[in-house]
């Protein structure tokens, strides 16, 4: 292709409330364009690799046997109401009446629309397995939306559903998405990870997401480098740092901390390791009557050491708060406490709570907590002693980068992720029961679809590939999914006949090879020509002058390279293949 | 491709509310799947016909030199506020507000975002001609969707938007488009016809309907069969069948026509040629005050030959009827004409009404129309003696077949078509003027852009495909976009392991000539098997048997044949090619 033929359009600078790079370089590049808050134009450059990304997703999703259907957009209501989503989902769902006042979304996913489609497609056991999918606008009314393509409102996505008649047909429909999914990311030619993560508000018992590592990524991402071990923040379990709780070896004294309202700064005071300290954290939970008033409330004390963060999502699955819980009011605490937060603990007080302590802080001995009395805080605090055991002990901490992997076999490390793909086992509770979707099994009997749901954010890979790969000249793309894998810069195209011709004649011989090439015909100067590859971010660029044509030589210089290699203009199409098979 | 690897669901009997044989046919081969009033799923096979269509369009608009991008499905009510379209756009338009109550609408076309794109990016006369295309869906909320795809509500469009410096590179990028039009529907392999259309309501001076023929299309298309005048029949010029009028020859008589109000009855009672009779119709116009209050309202009398229906389009192109009309109520009938309707004319008016007169009306002579007083008609009626001249003759009457051609060269004819395409040279006026989008010319003057739209329905052409193609078996579709060119029906796929290798041999050979080949290895028995492919209307069927394969012959038949070719084995991939490339 010619460069006249497509549309480029760089600029300089990049819009003020652009906040990430890929946004900032996404802009500068001309592949979007905004047309409102989270809703952008896809231009042709950003199109052609978007496109290069369905089809390597089309492919693998194919060989792995899902079939392509196509799920409308704007979906009736009825649907969602079968499954109470309509009601239960937030704000982000758009909603819309008809001429007809009758009720609309704009899908955010099709897992109504698909379960609709199975139960009245699927009747048998023997039409099962099955996995459909589709490539299709979604729409997602995010509050603040940001990052360009990172959060948008409409974006592209790829989303895939299987149907199995039993559970272990199910996980291995997962198992089947999840190494499609492995092959996708492969071919993406993106580092990525997939780590095992929480199954939140949708249920089901199994779930990956597929991270594409980047600094800039909002998600932590928690491996083991001497193992398989991968997990997101939320889920990596946090084991007890200490095996058994060392007997007590301190008095119970009561310190004066002045103005020291955190652990670190009491840790630093007391010229103890912050590892010494017990961090508390009040929570409530609300018995509601029928009508939706609270009847009762329980106040609740979780314990995690001073160097840990509490995880809310560990947090929500410890019994007594599965059903939800908010952080306590002030006044909440100073009734159960007698004290302003700041100094709190679990010693003294006022009215009873619920006391969870994290594992380790389960079995820590001679800790610093809290004194419930402002400026005050306990030293040589032991369980069984001093207070009573904890009512509960529980996972509830984030993990750090050293603790003990789960599986045993290392440390913990944690690097930075950006969410874009997520396999999902479902089961039958969200969709199958709710809508009545079921096949007859054997025996002639009803049931449920074991069901499991498969994403990957289209338009959000090129973000992520771009938080990746980018320097300060501009984004660097894998030949798979760049808007063109080489890119030939002539020198003097539009005043030099031989340049021109030999140009042409490479694009052609490169072309035939079935390589995605551009020639750039627009007759720039170099210096801005070669800012625009490297800003568009092209793997290879070949340069042809009248210098080098005299010589027999182009240049020939790979996007993350310095220098340039000077190459025989017999050698290039060959050399060209070989760079990018690389 | 295996037929276990796609989803085939055939169905016996169409669901009741659909009216016409591409919706029936759609649903019972499992093309579509029905979600709500006018919006389905596509499931494989549909979205197999579809991708194809698409491709053929994009190749075609790429080697015409268009750009693809891609525009959002939701889109800033702002700028349709810029058009005046948010407004004057009818409850077709799906309107709906954010979680912030901002108004945006779900586009049904993106005339307002390419012009705003336009307006950013093309900044100088250097950067055009322009023409930007995108393939996405659309939203039309119609009152009574139907007829499947044919009037769906959300469907696909391809729409191309053309941006020049003057009418004359306008109107050359629109001849550009009506040529890659003219390729993009050759390919289809469906027979069409380009027609002039009206420019209707979006203004402008140039447009071509693409219309697929089909008896059960919803649009009459005129055109001669020794020229290449075609048009359709809103804009079809009708010229006078008289070319001079004749002298009066009889006297003018009040004649009793009992009962008789058309003219259908009238020239039956009377004796008379249909076409020596005149129809009345009465319109009226409204001057408006400020306020919108209707200050003086104009009563019109239009008349056409007996045998000749009023085209509204045209009788909206009438000098004082250009800014709107409406037909007149009883109320004003009778008091203009002193009459009911039926029996009314334009001898013997109570008041003052403008007369217009159809081009063939007004050069009759001796003609008979209502006498303005119940059961009575005039005969012998002739102008200037027994009535005025008209006030305004102008054509404003639907062709009929047998018109003389307004190119002079034949006589009309007319058929039914489906519009699924259209291209339309808009000027300066609709989008550029109002929305400022302007570029700067040699001369450093800023200039509107003179714009084109060129819109292709590509669901739609499935259902044109289907109404112009079909049996009594089932749809036939051309090989170009057919779901699968040829399928292999081997008899006994499940049982013999001599056919399950030849057809799976065969398979691979197809393939291997990048023929879009079906193997149907559902082990399904010939009479079902042939009846599915039938209705799927793949347009080459070959089947192997073991009979068949101990003669080292197969059975190939078109899709359209009512016989089958008996082939020897060695033949078949030659074969299948020369039909396919028939």
């Amino acid at each position: 292709m010619k460069a006249t033929a497509t549309f480029i359009s760089t600029q300089k600078e990049a819009p003020a409330d652009a906040e990430v790079v890929s946004h900032k370089l996404m802009m500068r590049a001309g592949f979007i364009k905004r047309l409102g808050a989270g809703i952008y134009n896809y231009m042709p450059l950003g199109l052609r690799v978007i496109r290069k990304v369905e089809a390597i997703i089309r492919e693998e999703m194919v060989r792995a046997g899902a079939v392509e259907l196509l799920m409308p957009v704007v979906q009736p209501a009825e649907l969602w109401q079968e499954t109470g989503r309509f009601q239960a989902y937030g704000p982000e769902l758009m909603r819309v009446k008809d001429r007809h006042e009758r009720d609309f979304v704009i899908q955010p996913t099709s897992e109504e629309v698909i379960t609709d489609i199975a139960r009245q497609e699927l009747r048998s056991y023997k039409q099962l397995p099955r996995n459909f999918f589709h490539i299709q606008t979604k729409f997602r009314d995010e509050r603040r939306p940001r990052f360009g393509v990172m959060r948008g409102r409409e974006f592209t996505m790829k989303d895939a559903y299987s149907f199995d008649r039993d559970k272990a047909g199910a996980l291995k429909s997962y198992q089947t998405m999840f190494d499609a999914y492995k092959r996708i990311f492969d071919r993406f030619g993106l580092q990525y990870r997939a780590v095992a993560a929480d199954t939140g508000a949708i249920g089901g018992d199994a779930s990956h997401e597929f991270q594409v590592i980047a600094d800039t990524g909002e998600d932590d991402i928690v491996y083991c480098p001497t193992s398989e071990y991968a997990a997101n923040i939320e889920l990596a379990e946090a084991l007890p740092l200490l095996a058994s709780r060392a007997a007590a070896s301190q008095a119970l004294a009561k310190t004066p901390t002045p103005g020291k309202s955190t652990c670190a700064d009491v840790a630093e005071l007391l010229k103890l390791p912050l590892a010494q300290t017990v961090k508390s954290l009040v929570l409530a939970t609300d018995e509601l009557n029928a009508k939706g008033d609270i009847v009762k409330s329980t106040v609740w004390l979780l314990l995690v050491r001073g160097d840990h963060d509490l995880n809310e999502v560990k947090a929500g699955k410890v019994e007594g708060l599965k059903d939800g819980f908010r952080f306590a009011t002030v006044a909440e605490i100073e009734e159960h406490f007698g004290c302003k937060p700041g100094y709190l603990g679990p010693i003294g007080l006022k009215k009873p709570v619920k006391v969870v302590a994290d594992r380790t802080v389960a079995n820590m001995a001679d800790f610093v907590c809290g004194a419930n009395e402002a400026d005050f805080h306990f030293t040589g605090v032991n369980w069984g002693r001093d207070l009573p055991e904890p009512d509960l002990v529980a996972d509830i901490r984030n993990v750090v980068a050293g603790d003990p992997s789960p599986d045993g076999k290392g440390v913990l490390a944690i690097q930075r992720g950006i969410e874009v793909g997520h396999v999902f086992y479902l089961g039958t509770k969200k969709y199958s029961t709710p809508m009545k979707a079921q096949f007859l099994d054997e025996n002639g009997k009803a049931q449920p679809f074991e069901m499991g749901c498969y994403g990957i954010g289209v338009t959000r890979i090129l973000g992520a590939a771009i938080e990746q790969n980018h320097d300060e000249r501009g984004m660097i793309w894998p030949v798979a999914i760049a808007p063109f894998a080489v890119v030939i810069c002539p020198i003097g195209y539009d005043r030099s006949p031989e340049v021109q011709a030999e140009a042409d004649k490479l694009h052609d011989a490169l072309a035939a090879e079935g390589i995605d090439v551009l020639l750039d015909d627009r007759g720039e100067r170099p210096g801005a020509m070669f800012a625009d590859w490297e800003l568009i971010g092209v793997p290879l660029r070949v340069v042809l002058s009248d210098r080098g044509l005299k010589a027999g030589t182009v240049e020939m210089q790979g996007r993350r390279a310095t220098t340039a290699d000077i190459v025989p203009m017999a050698e290039v199409v060959a050399r060209v293949k070989g760079h990018l098979a690389a």
